[in-house]
């Protein structure tokens, strides 16, 4: 890129913090940079916008997720927009930041031909010296996932298809990092439309087996 | 522009809702555009990122204001990012949005030399046929300050530096679009730790003269 260029043109690109539940903790996916600049340190999955081949900037986070970390079509939304001279050694730089969630399972242990490697760190501690101001990111993007959580929307795109309440506990739990008051919780899914009993379904392996939920149809996580 | 470096570089920009009160209804400000394209309509005042000049996205916004309609250092914060191929006649194009609050006697009447002239609409309803996708902006970040309103966060950015407390009410029912109960509001003003008494200092020339008062020491909108 010509020097020109750097002046009149910010680099655009779009991160994800991708979270995932993993033994009842929330984790965040990093990925080790295989490119120049910070190459080798940890990163959130992130690239550069191509507008000859991205129809928006969801269509972005979500080409990187699944070029980098071969992941598709995962719940997404925005979390917010950074941008300055210092950003990134290449210049002027813009970032649209996202959140995803996806359960564990649905994440190929394998990363993408772009990268070196991914790690699953917790979210609240993702480890010290991340690439550029991931670090910031990944503290922005937590703090917007747990407001919504705190608002009574449920994580449900980080659970399986059918689970158990306790379940749907845990994960609140994780999200938020403190425990919630069983009775109190039990009390408010009651009137939540965006769950449904699973009809003569419930868990299996167990003494006491639980009944399975789902999300009721045409559940969309509010963004 | 070329367009090899329209298809390679995306347009950044950042527009802004700036909303004030007026007559105890909340308006948003409109610039009728000098340029092209969409010449001639209303739309939100915003601008080009420069990248020599800007040394973060909160300095392009606010550069805008200054050279559109002679603002000065509003309060500000992001709404989205809206991004795609169509939503500028002139390529693949970025805009980060954000809004603004200030008191009108604050703003000019007379426009920038960038613009033809300034209108101040109904926020809930500022009128048919904006340029670009402005109409949905208006439209999201009303939503987001109703958001903050709702959740307690006063609106002080929008009034007097002294202020009674039913201008104070009459400024969350005019942002919220409805009116609320006055003892509800009054009790949860009690613990409001962002507000307190003026000391001795009453409205003037009124029958029943009401007790003034400011925003507390240290007080930040939080964003």
């Amino acid at each position: 890129m010509s020097s020109s260029r750097k002046k009149l043109f910010p680099l655009v690109s779009a991160d994800v913090a991708l979270f995932s539940i993993e033994r009842e903790r929330l984790r965040v996916l990093l990925v080790q940079r295989a490119n120049v600049p910070e190459q080798g340190r940890w990163a959130l999955p992130g690239g550069v916008l191509k507008p000859d081949v991205d129809a928006s900037l969801e269509d972005t986070a979500r080409r990187i997720l699944r070029e980098k970390i071969r992941v598709e079509a995962p719940y997404l939304a925005q979390v917010a927009t950074y941008g300055g001279p210092d950003r990134d050694p290449r210049g002027w730089s813009v970032s649209v930041l996202f959140y995803a969630l996806l359960p564990l399972d649905q994440v190929p242990a394998i990363a993408g031909s772009k990268t070196e490697a991914v790690d699953w760190r917790d979210a609240a501690r993702p480890g010290p010296a991340l690439a550029f101001d991931h670090a910031q990111h990944v503290a922005a993007a937590l703090a917007k996932l747990r407001d919504k959580v705190e608002r009574h929307a449920l994580p449900l795109h980080l659970l399986p298809p059918k689970f158990t309440l306790t379940q749907l506990q845990r994960t609140v739990e994780a999200i938020l990092g403190r425990e919630v008051e069983k009775s109190a919780f039990r009390r408010r899914l009651k009137g939540d439309a965006t769950l449904e009993e699973v009809p003569g379904e419930f868990e299996r392996g167990v003494q006491r087996p639980a009944q399975l939920y789902r999300a009721s149809e045409g559940f969309v996580f509010e963004a």
